[in-house]
Parts: C-alpha cells; sequence; structure tokens
C-alpha cells in the first residue's frame, strides 16, 4: 500500500496547534478563550477551532488549540490585527504557550 | 459572552494528539505511519486522524497526528491490539514522540 489513500497534501489549509499551561482558574481561561474566539471565527480565512483540555487529572492545567485556516497568510494577518492583540494579553497573561503551523500530509474519516 | 456559544462539552469524543520528531526520511516515516492508519481506521470508535507536518524549514523532522476517538475506552482497545502494538514498533524505532489525550472544550466551524 502506498500513502496515497490518505493524501491531504493538497487541502491547502494549515492547523495552528497552540499548547497552553494554564495559571488562571479553568472557567476564567475559558472565558476569555471564547472571546478570542469569537474575533477570531470573524476573520477571512477561518475555518474551525477546537479547545480542548487534558483527560489526565495531574494535568488540568494543560489545553491545546486546534485550529484551521484556509491558508498561512489569512492567519498571518488574523494574529497580527489590533482586534487579535488586545485579547491576546489576555490570554498571555494568564498562561505560558507554545504554538506552530502544520500542513496536512495525511488524513481519514469514517463516513 | 459566555462560553456557552462554544460549547463542545459534550460532544463525547477524545481527541489524541501525538508528536513525533522524526529519526529516519519523512517518506519512510509517511509510509509507515499510513499502514498504521489503516489498521487503526478499522477499529471501533474511530473517527478521524490527520498527520501533519510543521511548515517550518528548520523543524521538517517535526510531525502531528491528531486523533478523534469516540471515547478513551475505544482508543485504548486499539492501542493495546497486538496488531497495533507490531506497527508502533515501526514508529518507534523511526521517532520519538509524546502523546496525550483531551477532551474537547469549545469549539466552532465557519459554515
Amino acid at each position: 500500500m502506498s500513502t496515497r489513500k490518505y493524501d491531504a497534501t493538497d487541502s491547502g489549509v494549515v492547523t495552528f496547534v497552540n499548547r497552553f499551561t494554564v495559571h488562571s482558574s479553568p472557567e476564567e481561561f475559558e472565558k476569555i478563550f471564547a472571546e478570542v474566539s469569537e474575533f477570531m471565527a470573524e476573520q477571512p480565512g477561518f475555518v474551525q477551532y477546537t479547545l480542548s483540555r487534558s483527560i489526565d487529572r495531574e494535568k488540568q492545567d494543560s489545553y491545546i488549540n486546534i485550529a484551521l485556516w484556509t491558508d498561512v497568510e489569512s492567519w498571518e494577518k488574523a494574529v497580527a490585527h489590533p482586534g487579535f492583540q488586545d485579547h491576546a494579553k489576555e490570554i498571555r497573561a494568564r498562561t505560558t504557550n507554545v504554538g506552530e503551523l502544520y500542513a496536512p500530509r495525511q488524513s481519514f474519516s469514517v463516513k
């Protein structure tokens, strides 16, 4: 078999993966995150986001945001926007984070 | 506003995020990964996976697999399956990795 069956290299989208360690209360972080996401969801090129929390009971301060954008340029414009920067300050004050951009190589969903 | 608009806490799914640093050729890793995924896609509870590669030119050995499963138990059964363990050996021989399970808190997609 080859990788061709699952080929996702022509999807064009990029995936922004942002891992957070949260220092505030989870409730406060999630509220602020929803506000940021409301802004981001209105920007050109936004496709979807999912904020998830570790299921490990010893890592309840560990969150991950997985966001899809149509292209790198749209994502860059959105994060450079003053409206995002204002919100991002609130996030940065309550977390440490590592964010990375990825491009899909393989993908498969059951029907 | 509240986080309720984006509430994803009742989806029930879990997200397995696995970050890889690849020591073999990318082509070889992707071929083996597709074989593992072919097995996983047939297991009860599998929903979808996307294997992506860093777009950073200095991190071309950095991959991330984002896989959705209907529930933790199905994922645990799949990774404990001898059919998976045989494949996983091939992956482990070519990578270092960090895998973590998450549960969705917020989600939103544009139509």
